[in-house]
């Protein structure tokens, strides 16, 4: 199977799976529902749940197994969107080229649903069929530490309150924001299939230097990009006066820096055998435009 | 041990277990695990994660074993109570009678700190020493479906934009926002410590009647308590334009239907040896002011 075979295998696996969560009929609070799937459903590019089960194949296993964990970190992904697009945040009104949540349902349901997706993203994680209880509890550990207040949570705080003013910092910072998340998605694949440690080392050392590549693109995006294609308006960053990779290196050092991951990145899986698609994946994350 | 001296063992057990989380030193986002603190260790009542620690207790284990599901709904309570404060949901200043959480750290802090509490719950579950992994997740699980959204939040999504008119509503607002959480605190207890089914129904009952004892005295004394005591402006739901029980059924009515709820609370646990503590729990709900 190609690499574009395969991944519209997961995604169409992982949407058809997100879809099947936070169901409304009936329910006297069914707007809240309603707002969840609005953000779940706007069809990001699933980059992390897609690591999850690609690692969760080269593992040996039935990747179907990990949709649960796949899915799990991508709810906890999208409440952090929905959370940091509110006006106490980032401010954002467009979000994958739709109106961002707390435009279409208000502040109030904005909060509530990133609120009622975390508390979802554990039991999808704890009630994963086919998987053991400490395989469980492991993969839902990982997920509680890389979204807390050591993880994605403290990378907010450093984005919107802390003055980050040099490469050092923007890394720190960048890490994390999304490189943990990144790096817990390619190693959640790795518990559901039991790899190895030497592996799962180098799965997160894969996962981090894409993450790194995705952020500074990212950033090349936010002042190069076309506003119709990456969804979010262009020159936000230079608004909300942020300091970006783009500000420390340039536009051609950023090109050059995403480079420098890729490589790096692709070189830390070597070992995995049949790591073709990850490859590709990492490769393609070069001269994305969205 | 008598009743209040039990009740501070517990309490005392708590604070001390909730004062190690969320250390801050040396962190560059240090403020957010300052924010935190200021609410969790604020000095409220306990009464849920006493529940749990009591109906641990009767189930035969060492009390202290539970610490950390009685704690992980602690903080869970908590962090609904920081966003519940924000401006968007009840805009409230004041909470145990000091600056609501974003008052003092401001919007953002606020929305994070509440983010990062609820993965730190479940991390105290999933690491909890001297519990099986099948009794970890079993908690887990209880405790992401009390705060998810079909549980807490389906309560906070009817109070702050569903208008509810009679007892009806009003009582399954009442059972999701706040009762879904107080009977999963007791039912956490019966977990930790293997207690038969049947106990734990009557451990769910008695949580069910004193939620719903302890939501109508709140609303007794929203009109009728001092704020001093109370720790919350008084006449906060009529300016928020709220029906409470005593809109429905006046002051009077009120009293008796705690009273009825109370004895309904103790019945359900008769059959359950030694529950002398919780019955006196029950009754000091009747007279609480705060």
């Amino acid at each position: 199977m190609d690499y574009q075979q395969q991944y519209s295998a997961y995604q169409q696996a992982i949407e058809t799976y997100l879809d099947g969560i936070f169901t409304a009929e009936g329910k006297p609070y069914g707007r809240l529902q309603e707002s969840i799937r609005y953000s779940l459903l706007a069809g990001g590019k699933r980059i992390r749940p897609v690591l999850t089960l690609e690692f969760a194949r080269l593992g040996g296993i039935d990747w179907h197994l990990a949709l649960p964990y796949a899915c799990a970190l991508e709810l906890v992904h999208n409440y952090s969107l929905i959370h940091d697009d509110l006006p106490c945040m980032d401010d954002d009104d467009l979000r994958r080229g739709k109106p961002t949540n707390h435009k279409v349902y208000g502040e109030t349901l904005a909060v509530l649903a990133g609120d009622a997706m975390q508390p979802e993203a554990f039991r999808l994680i704890l009630q994963a069929r086919g998987l053991s209880a400490d395989n469980r509890i492991e993969a839902a550990l990982l997920l509680a530490k890389a979204c807390g207040a050591d993880g994605m949570v403290a990378g907010q705080v450093l984005d919107t309150l802390c003055h980050v003013e040099d490469e050092e910092g923007l890394t720190g910072l960048n890490r994390l924001k999304t490189g943990v998340m990144i790096s817990a998605a390619a190693e959640l694949g790795c518990v559901a299939s039991n790899m190895p440690a030497y592996w799962r080392q180098q799965a997160v050392k894969y996962a981090d230097q894409l993450g790194l590549a995705f952020q500074i693109r990212d950033d090349m995006l936010d002042v190069m990009g076309d506003e119709a294609v990456f969804g979010k308006p262009i020159g936000s960053d230079k608004d909300e006066g942020k300091i970006t990779y783009v500000n420390l290196k340039g536009l051609d050092g950023c090109a050059q820096e995403v480079e420098k991951c890729t490589v790096a990145a692709k070189e830390a899986i070597r070992d995995i055998p049949d790591h073709d698609f990850l490859w590709e994946l990492a490769d393609r994350m070069v001269g994305r435009n969205k």
